[in-house]
Protein backbone atom coordinates (compact mmCIF):
# COMPACT_ATOMS: atom_id res chain seq x y z
CA UNK A 1 0.00 0.00 0.00
CA UNK A 2 0.91 3.49 -0.38
CA UNK A 3 1.53 4.83 2.59
CA UNK A 4 2.60 8.75 4.10
CA UNK A 5 3.15 8.95 7.80
CA UNK A 6 3.29 12.85 9.32
CA UNK A 7 5.84 13.31 11.68
CA UNK A 8 10.02 12.68 11.70
CA UNK A 9 9.65 12.14 14.82
CA UNK A 10 10.72 8.37 17.18
CA UNK A 11 6.66 7.94 16.22
CA UNK A 12 7.14 8.42 12.57
CA UNK A 13 10.52 6.90 12.17
CA UNK A 14 9.40 3.75 13.78
CA UNK A 15 6.10 3.49 11.70
CA UNK A 16 7.94 4.26 8.38
CA UNK A 17 10.52 1.95 9.28
CA UNK A 18 8.22 -1.27 9.93
CA UNK A 19 5.95 0.31 7.29
CA UNK A 20 8.60 -0.36 4.42
CA UNK A 21 9.96 -3.48 6.04
CA UNK A 22 6.65 -5.13 5.85
CA UNK A 23 6.67 -3.99 1.60
CA UNK A 24 4.90 -0.69 1.79
CA UNK A 25 5.57 2.40 -0.49
CA UNK A 26 6.49 4.68 2.31
CA UNK A 27 6.94 8.52 2.40
CA UNK A 28 7.51 10.25 5.42
CA UNK A 29 5.74 13.81 5.25
CA UNK A 30 7.34 16.60 7.06
CA UNK A 31 6.94 20.82 6.76
CA UNK A 32 10.21 21.29 4.88
CA UNK A 33 11.92 18.41 3.76
CA UNK A 34 15.27 20.57 2.86
CA UNK A 35 14.90 21.89 6.68
CA UNK A 36 14.52 18.72 7.88
CA UNK A 37 17.51 16.94 5.98
CA UNK A 38 19.73 20.27 6.99
CA UNK A 39 19.16 19.25 10.73
CA UNK A 40 22.30 17.99 12.30
CA UNK A 41 21.81 18.26 16.06
CA UNK A 42 19.93 15.91 18.06
CA UNK A 43 16.19 16.71 19.39
CA UNK A 44 15.17 17.78 22.46
CA UNK A 45 14.98 14.29 23.75
CA UNK A 46 18.54 13.17 22.64
CA UNK A 47 17.35 11.59 19.44
CA UNK A 48 19.48 11.78 16.68
CA UNK A 49 18.52 14.13 13.67
CA UNK A 50 16.16 12.57 10.49
CA UNK A 51 18.85 12.44 8.43
CA UNK A 52 20.74 9.90 10.42
CA UNK A 53 17.82 7.67 10.94
CA UNK A 54 16.61 8.23 6.71
CA UNK A 55 20.52 7.33 5.89
CA UNK A 56 19.75 3.74 7.05
CA UNK A 57 16.31 3.70 5.54
CA UNK A 58 16.90 4.65 1.53
CA UNK A 59 13.75 2.97 0.56
CA UNK A 60 11.66 5.41 2.72
CA UNK A 61 10.65 9.31 1.33
CA UNK A 62 10.52 12.24 2.07
CA UNK A 63 8.38 14.94 1.18
CA UNK A 64 6.01 18.24 2.23
CA UNK A 65 2.95 17.11 4.09
CA UNK A 66 0.75 17.91 1.22
CA UNK A 67 2.62 15.78 -1.09
CA UNK A 68 3.23 12.77 1.03
CA UNK A 69 -0.83 12.65 1.23
CA UNK A 70 -1.61 13.45 -2.68
CA UNK A 71 0.52 10.12 -3.11
CA UNK A 72 -0.53 8.14 -0.48
CA UNK A 73 -4.04 5.76 -0.06
CA UNK A 74 -3.24 5.46 3.88
CA UNK A 75 -2.49 8.42 6.03
CA UNK A 76 -0.90 8.40 9.70
CA UNK A 77 -0.37 11.23 11.63
CA UNK A 78 2.83 10.68 13.67
CA UNK A 79 3.32 14.30 15.08
CA UNK A 80 2.56 15.45 18.09
CA UNK A 81 -0.94 16.41 19.66
CA UNK A 82 -0.46 20.06 19.66
CA UNK A 83 0.85 20.20 16.26
CA UNK A 84 -1.84 17.16 14.85
CA UNK A 85 -4.54 19.57 13.53
CA UNK A 86 -2.51 22.95 12.06
CA UNK A 87 -0.39 19.73 10.32
CA UNK A 88 -3.30 18.01 9.08
CA UNK A 89 -4.18 21.38 7.52
CA UNK A 90 -0.92 21.75 5.88
CA UNK A 91 -1.70 18.32 4.62
CA UNK A 92 -4.78 19.38 2.78
CA UNK A 93 -8.70 18.33 3.19
CA UNK A 94 -8.44 17.10 -0.56
CA UNK A 95 -5.42 15.18 0.09
CA UNK A 96 -6.82 13.35 2.76
CA UNK A 97 -10.59 13.44 1.50
CA UNK A 98 -11.98 9.54 1.21
CA UNK A 99 -8.75 8.08 2.58
CA UNK A 100 -7.89 6.20 6.30
CA UNK A 101 -6.08 8.18 8.43
CA UNK A 102 -4.39 6.56 11.31
CA UNK A 103 -4.82 9.19 14.23
CA UNK A 104 -2.09 7.94 16.97
CA UNK A 105 -1.32 11.10 18.45
CA UNK A 106 -1.96 12.51 22.35
CA UNK A 107 -3.24 15.83 23.59
CA UNK A 108 -0.49 16.38 25.86
CA UNK A 109 -0.16 19.54 27.25
CA UNK A 110 3.41 20.19 28.58
CA UNK A 111 3.37 23.76 29.24
CA UNK A 112 2.98 23.12 33.24
CA UNK A 113 5.72 20.73 33.12
CA UNK A 114 5.94 16.98 34.08
CA UNK A 115 3.61 15.37 33.97
CA UNK A 116 1.73 17.06 31.00
CA UNK A 117 -1.97 17.49 31.17
CA UNK A 118 -4.37 17.16 28.32
CA UNK A 119 -6.04 19.56 26.17
CA UNK A 120 -8.91 18.04 25.46
CA UNK A 121 -10.47 15.04 27.60
CA UNK A 122 -13.76 13.75 28.81
CA UNK A 123 -16.35 15.18 27.30
CA UNK A 124 -14.55 15.24 23.51
CA UNK A 125 -11.13 14.07 22.43
CA UNK A 126 -8.15 14.87 19.58
CA UNK A 127 -9.81 12.10 17.51
CA UNK A 128 -13.09 13.85 17.10
CA UNK A 129 -11.50 17.18 17.05
CA UNK A 130 -9.63 15.52 13.82
CA UNK A 131 -12.80 13.94 12.35
CA UNK A 132 -15.01 16.80 13.00
CA UNK A 133 -12.24 19.06 10.93
CA UNK A 134 -11.54 16.17 7.93
CA UNK A 135 -15.34 14.87 7.60
CA UNK A 136 -14.54 13.22 4.19
CA UNK A 137 -11.73 11.52 6.19
CA UNK A 138 -12.04 8.15 7.85
CA UNK A 139 -10.33 8.65 11.06
CA UNK A 140 -9.30 5.58 13.01
CA UNK A 141 -7.46 6.34 16.57
CA UNK A 142 -5.42 3.86 17.44
CA UNK A 143 -1.73 2.82 18.67
CA UNK A 144 -1.83 6.12 21.18
CA UNK A 145 -1.31 3.69 23.98
CA UNK A 146 2.09 2.11 24.02
CA UNK A 147 5.84 3.15 23.40
CA UNK A 148 6.62 3.83 19.36
CA UNK A 149 8.93 0.69 19.51
CA UNK A 150 6.19 -1.65 21.18
CA UNK A 151 3.48 0.06 18.31
CA UNK A 152 5.55 -1.97 15.54
CA UNK A 153 6.88 -4.69 17.50
CA UNK A 154 5.31 -5.12 20.00
CA UNK A 155 6.25 -9.54 20.32
CA UNK A 156 9.35 -7.50 21.80
CA UNK A 157 7.68 -7.33 25.47
CA UNK A 158 7.52 -11.22 24.91
CA UNK A 159 3.85 -11.52 25.97
CA UNK A 160 0.59 -10.60 24.33
CA UNK A 161 -0.77 -7.18 24.86
CA UNK A 162 -3.53 -5.32 23.76
CA UNK A 163 -4.18 -2.42 21.45
CA UNK A 164 -7.41 -0.72 20.53
CA UNK A 165 -9.12 1.07 17.49
CA UNK A 166 -11.87 3.56 17.31
CA UNK A 167 -13.63 5.24 14.13
CA UNK A 168 -16.71 5.63 12.72
CA UNK A 169 -15.94 3.66 9.50
CA UNK A 170 -15.66 -0.15 10.15
CA UNK A 171 -14.03 -0.86 7.10
CA UNK A 172 -11.36 1.91 7.85
CA UNK A 173 -11.30 -0.14 11.05
CA UNK A 174 -10.59 -3.39 9.52
CA UNK A 175 -8.02 -2.14 7.14
CA UNK A 176 -5.91 -0.45 10.08
CA UNK A 177 -6.35 -3.89 12.01
CA UNK A 178 -5.19 -5.76 9.69
CA UNK A 179 -1.79 -3.41 9.59
CA UNK A 180 -1.88 -3.99 13.25
CA UNK A 181 -1.99 -7.57 12.90
CA UNK A 182 0.84 -7.46 10.46
CA UNK A 183 2.94 -5.31 12.86
CA UNK A 184 2.47 -8.60 15.29
CA UNK A 185 -0.48 -7.57 17.84
CA UNK A 186 -2.64 -10.12 18.44
CA UNK A 187 -5.28 -8.65 20.70
CA UNK A 188 -7.13 -5.70 19.06
CA UNK A 189 -10.37 -4.86 20.69
CA UNK A 190 -12.73 -2.38 18.71
CA UNK A 191 -14.18 0.20 21.22
CA UNK A 192 -16.63 1.72 19.03
CA UNK A 193 -17.21 4.88 17.23
CA UNK A 194 -14.69 8.04 17.17
CA UNK A 195 -15.61 8.95 20.52
CA UNK A 196 -14.12 6.16 22.26
CA UNK A 197 -10.82 7.93 21.30
CA UNK A 198 -11.86 9.84 24.91
CA UNK A 199 -11.08 6.64 27.02
CA UNK A 200 -7.71 5.67 25.20
CA UNK A 201 -6.45 9.23 25.22
CA UNK A 202 -7.25 8.98 29.24
CA UNK A 203 -5.03 6.83 29.58
CA UNK A 204 -1.78 8.94 29.16
CA UNK A 205 -1.73 9.61 32.71
CA UNK A 206 -2.02 6.32 34.24
CA UNK A 207 0.69 5.31 31.64
CA UNK A 208 2.89 8.37 32.47
CA UNK A 209 2.75 7.69 35.63
CA UNK A 210 3.70 3.24 35.20
CA UNK A 211 6.34 4.37 32.81
CA UNK A 212 7.81 6.20 36.23
CA UNK A 213 6.86 3.64 38.60
CA UNK A 214 8.32 0.94 36.38
CA UNK A 215 11.57 2.71 35.15
CA UNK A 216 10.69 2.17 31.72
CA UNK A 217 8.38 2.66 28.86
CA UNK A 218 8.63 -0.84 27.60
CA UNK A 219 5.01 -2.26 29.19
CA UNK A 220 1.40 -2.47 27.95
CA UNK A 221 -1.68 -2.84 28.55
CA UNK A 222 -3.38 -6.43 28.17
CA UNK A 223 -7.10 -6.56 28.63
CA UNK A 224 -7.73 -9.86 30.70
CA UNK A 225 -11.13 -11.31 30.14
CA UNK B 1 -8.06 -6.34 61.75
CA UNK B 2 -11.37 -4.78 62.77
CA UNK B 3 -12.38 -2.88 59.44
CA UNK B 4 -15.16 -0.44 58.42
CA UNK B 5 -16.81 -0.52 54.94
CA UNK B 6 -18.85 2.34 54.26
CA UNK B 7 -21.34 1.98 51.51
CA UNK B 8 -23.82 -0.58 51.39
CA UNK B 9 -23.80 -1.40 47.71
CA UNK B 10 -22.60 -4.05 45.31
CA UNK B 11 -19.23 -2.53 46.18
CA UNK B 12 -19.25 -2.80 49.88
CA UNK B 13 -20.91 -6.15 50.08
CA UNK B 14 -18.12 -7.50 48.28
CA UNK B 15 -15.50 -5.74 50.07
CA UNK B 16 -17.68 -6.52 53.67
CA UNK B 17 -18.42 -10.51 52.33
CA UNK B 18 -14.63 -11.16 50.98
CA UNK B 19 -12.78 -9.45 54.19
CA UNK B 20 -15.46 -11.03 56.82
CA UNK B 21 -14.63 -14.68 54.82
CA UNK B 22 -10.86 -13.84 55.66
CA UNK B 23 -11.49 -14.31 59.08
CA UNK B 24 -11.79 -9.94 59.97
CA UNK B 25 -14.14 -8.09 62.25
CA UNK B 26 -16.05 -6.45 60.02
CA UNK B 27 -18.72 -3.36 60.31
CA UNK B 28 -20.10 -2.12 57.17
CA UNK B 29 -21.32 1.85 57.75
CA UNK B 30 -24.22 3.63 56.34
CA UNK B 31 -26.14 6.87 57.05
CA UNK B 32 -29.03 4.97 58.85
CA UNK B 33 -29.00 1.59 59.65
CA UNK B 34 -32.69 1.33 60.83
CA UNK B 35 -33.43 2.65 56.78
CA UNK B 36 -30.96 0.76 55.14
CA UNK B 37 -32.49 -2.51 56.81
CA UNK B 38 -36.04 -1.36 55.91
CA UNK B 39 -35.16 -1.27 52.21
CA UNK B 40 -37.41 -3.84 50.90
CA UNK B 41 -37.07 -3.48 47.03
CA UNK B 42 -34.34 -3.60 44.90
CA UNK B 43 -31.93 -0.88 44.25
CA UNK B 44 -31.68 1.55 40.99
CA UNK B 45 -29.38 -1.48 38.99
CA UNK B 46 -32.10 -4.14 40.19
CA UNK B 47 -29.65 -5.36 42.95
CA UNK B 48 -31.40 -7.38 46.27
CA UNK B 49 -31.83 -5.00 48.99
CA UNK B 50 -28.95 -4.71 51.54
CA UNK B 51 -30.83 -7.00 54.02
CA UNK B 52 -31.16 -10.14 51.85
CA UNK B 53 -27.20 -9.92 51.72
CA UNK B 54 -26.79 -9.06 55.31
CA UNK B 55 -29.26 -12.15 56.07
CA UNK B 56 -26.63 -14.46 54.78
CA UNK B 57 -23.72 -12.36 56.17
CA UNK B 58 -24.38 -12.42 59.79
CA UNK B 59 -21.16 -11.96 61.08
CA UNK B 60 -21.11 -9.15 59.46
CA UNK B 61 -22.03 -6.21 61.44
CA UNK B 62 -24.37 -2.89 60.33
CA UNK B 63 -23.63 0.84 61.73
CA UNK B 64 -23.78 4.53 61.51
CA UNK B 65 -21.03 5.75 59.12
CA UNK B 66 -19.19 7.50 62.26
CA UNK B 67 -20.35 3.97 64.89
CA UNK B 68 -18.36 2.13 62.09
CA UNK B 69 -15.48 4.01 61.90
CA UNK B 70 -14.87 4.29 65.06
CA UNK B 71 -14.68 1.21 65.78
CA UNK B 72 -12.37 0.27 63.23
CA UNK B 73 -8.42 0.11 62.38
CA UNK B 74 -8.96 0.38 59.11
CA UNK B 75 -12.03 1.99 56.96
CA UNK B 76 -13.20 1.41 53.66
CA UNK B 77 -14.68 4.36 51.26
CA UNK B 78 -16.70 1.84 49.27
CA UNK B 79 -19.28 4.74 48.29
CA UNK B 80 -20.40 6.40 45.29
CA UNK B 81 -17.44 9.45 44.05
CA UNK B 82 -20.55 11.86 44.00
CA UNK B 83 -21.42 10.82 47.80
CA UNK B 84 -17.72 10.37 49.15
CA UNK B 85 -16.60 13.67 50.80
CA UNK B 86 -20.02 13.91 52.48
CA UNK B 87 -19.72 10.20 53.85
CA UNK B 88 -16.49 10.62 55.10
CA UNK B 89 -17.52 14.47 56.77
CA UNK B 90 -20.37 11.75 58.46
CA UNK B 91 -17.79 9.54 59.22
CA UNK B 92 -15.85 12.06 61.01
CA UNK B 93 -12.62 13.40 60.85
CA UNK B 94 -11.38 12.28 64.76
CA UNK B 95 -13.12 8.70 63.89
CA UNK B 96 -10.51 8.69 60.97
CA UNK B 97 -7.50 10.42 62.13
CA UNK B 98 -4.56 8.19 62.16
CA UNK B 99 -6.25 5.04 60.05
CA UNK B 100 -5.77 3.78 56.34
CA UNK B 101 -8.79 5.02 54.66
CA UNK B 102 -8.63 2.52 51.15
CA UNK B 103 -10.84 4.77 48.60
CA UNK B 104 -12.44 2.94 46.08
CA UNK B 105 -14.48 5.27 44.54
CA UNK B 106 -14.70 7.36 41.27
CA UNK B 107 -15.41 10.44 40.38
CA UNK B 108 -18.71 9.45 38.12
CA UNK B 109 -20.64 12.15 36.56
CA UNK B 110 -24.03 10.49 35.33
CA UNK B 111 -25.71 13.83 34.98
CA UNK B 112 -25.48 14.23 31.35
CA UNK B 113 -26.20 10.31 30.70
CA UNK B 114 -24.39 7.45 29.70
CA UNK B 115 -21.27 7.22 29.49
CA UNK B 116 -20.39 9.47 32.97
CA UNK B 117 -18.32 12.09 32.32
CA UNK B 118 -15.60 12.62 35.51
CA UNK B 119 -15.95 15.65 37.94
CA UNK B 120 -12.70 16.16 38.88
CA UNK B 121 -10.12 14.87 36.75
CA UNK B 122 -6.69 15.16 34.89
CA UNK B 123 -5.38 18.49 37.40
CA UNK B 124 -6.63 17.04 40.54
CA UNK B 125 -8.44 13.74 41.66
CA UNK B 126 -11.03 12.48 43.97
CA UNK B 127 -8.56 10.97 45.84
CA UNK B 128 -6.21 13.76 46.51
CA UNK B 129 -9.60 15.55 47.33
CA UNK B 130 -9.89 13.30 50.43
CA UNK B 131 -6.69 13.27 51.74
CA UNK B 132 -6.79 17.47 51.47
CA UNK B 133 -10.14 17.01 53.34
CA UNK B 134 -8.88 14.35 56.20
CA UNK B 135 -5.04 15.43 56.28
CA UNK B 136 -4.71 13.51 59.53
CA UNK B 137 -5.74 10.15 57.71
CA UNK B 138 -3.50 7.91 55.44
CA UNK B 139 -5.33 7.52 52.12
CA UNK B 140 -4.59 4.86 50.06
CA UNK B 141 -6.71 4.85 46.44
CA UNK B 142 -6.77 1.20 44.85
CA UNK B 143 -9.70 -0.81 43.39
CA UNK B 144 -10.87 1.47 41.56
CA UNK B 145 -10.46 -0.11 37.77
CA UNK B 146 -12.30 -3.03 38.28
CA UNK B 147 -15.64 -5.23 38.89
CA UNK B 148 -16.39 -5.25 42.60
CA UNK B 149 -16.61 -9.43 42.58
CA UNK B 150 -12.87 -8.94 40.70
CA UNK B 151 -11.87 -6.72 43.30
CA UNK B 152 -12.20 -9.56 45.42
CA UNK B 153 -11.60 -12.68 43.59
CA UNK B 154 -9.39 -11.57 41.01
CA UNK B 155 -8.22 -15.09 40.30
CA UNK B 156 -11.84 -15.64 38.72
CA UNK B 157 -10.23 -14.49 35.63
CA UNK B 158 -8.35 -17.38 35.39
CA UNK B 159 -5.06 -15.48 34.87
CA UNK B 160 -3.39 -13.22 36.35
CA UNK B 161 -3.97 -8.83 36.14
CA UNK B 162 -2.82 -5.51 37.81
CA UNK B 163 -4.07 -3.59 40.42
CA UNK B 164 -2.52 -0.21 41.38
CA UNK B 165 -2.17 1.42 44.45
CA UNK B 166 -1.91 4.93 45.26
CA UNK B 167 -0.66 7.06 48.62
CA UNK B 168 1.42 9.44 50.80
CA UNK B 169 2.24 6.60 52.81
CA UNK B 170 4.68 3.68 52.17
CA UNK B 171 3.19 2.12 55.63
CA UNK B 172 -0.17 2.38 54.77
CA UNK B 173 -0.06 0.93 50.89
CA UNK B 174 2.03 -2.01 52.07
CA UNK B 175 -0.92 -2.92 54.92
CA UNK B 176 -3.40 -2.13 52.29
CA UNK B 177 -1.24 -3.79 49.56
CA UNK B 178 -1.01 -7.10 52.30
CA UNK B 179 -4.89 -7.21 51.93
CA UNK B 180 -4.69 -6.72 47.98
CA UNK B 181 -2.54 -10.15 48.18
CA UNK B 182 -5.35 -12.18 50.82
CA UNK B 183 -7.84 -11.52 47.84
CA UNK B 184 -5.75 -12.96 45.40
CA UNK B 185 -4.12 -10.08 43.70
CA UNK B 186 -0.79 -11.64 42.64
CA UNK B 187 0.63 -8.08 40.28
CA UNK B 188 0.25 -5.01 43.10
CA UNK B 189 2.05 -1.90 41.14
CA UNK B 190 2.56 1.21 43.64
CA UNK B 191 2.18 4.20 41.12
CA UNK B 192 3.39 7.13 44.14
CA UNK B 193 1.87 9.35 45.85
CA UNK B 194 -2.05 10.45 45.81
CA UNK B 195 -1.78 12.19 42.91
CA UNK B 196 -1.30 9.42 40.96
CA UNK B 197 -5.04 8.35 41.67
CA UNK B 198 -5.61 10.56 38.73
CA UNK B 199 -4.17 8.24 36.44
CA UNK B 200 -6.48 5.04 37.45
CA UNK B 201 -9.56 7.25 38.15
CA UNK B 202 -9.00 8.30 34.30
CA UNK B 203 -9.14 4.97 33.52
CA UNK B 204 -12.67 4.75 33.86
CA UNK B 205 -14.11 5.97 30.83
CA UNK B 206 -12.14 3.36 28.57
CA UNK B 207 -13.07 0.48 31.43
CA UNK B 208 -16.88 1.44 30.52
CA UNK B 209 -16.15 1.41 26.86
CA UNK B 210 -14.68 -1.92 27.19
CA UNK B 211 -17.47 -2.93 28.92
CA UNK B 212 -19.61 -1.95 26.04
CA UNK B 213 -17.36 -3.76 23.44
CA UNK B 214 -16.66 -7.06 25.26
CA UNK B 215 -20.76 -7.19 26.71
CA UNK B 216 -19.16 -8.24 30.36
CA UNK B 217 -17.52 -6.21 33.45
CA UNK B 218 -15.67 -9.26 34.31
CA UNK B 219 -12.21 -8.09 32.99
CA UNK B 220 -9.71 -6.44 33.99
CA UNK B 221 -6.16 -4.64 32.99
CA UNK B 222 -2.87 -6.01 33.19
CA UNK B 223 0.47 -4.75 32.47
CA UNK B 224 2.78 -6.39 30.46
CA UNK B 225 6.26 -6.18 30.83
Amino acid sequence: MKIAVLGTGMVGQALAGRLNELGHEVVVGTRDPQATLARTEPDGMGNPPFKAWHGQHPGVGLATFADAAAASELVINATGGAATLSVLEQAGPDNLAGKVLVDISNPLDFSGGFPPTLFVKDTDSLGEQVQRAFPDTKVVKTLNTLNANLMVRPKDLGADSTVFVSGDDPVAKATVSELLTNFGHSDVIDLGDISTARGTEMLLPVWLRLMGALGTPMFNFKIVR
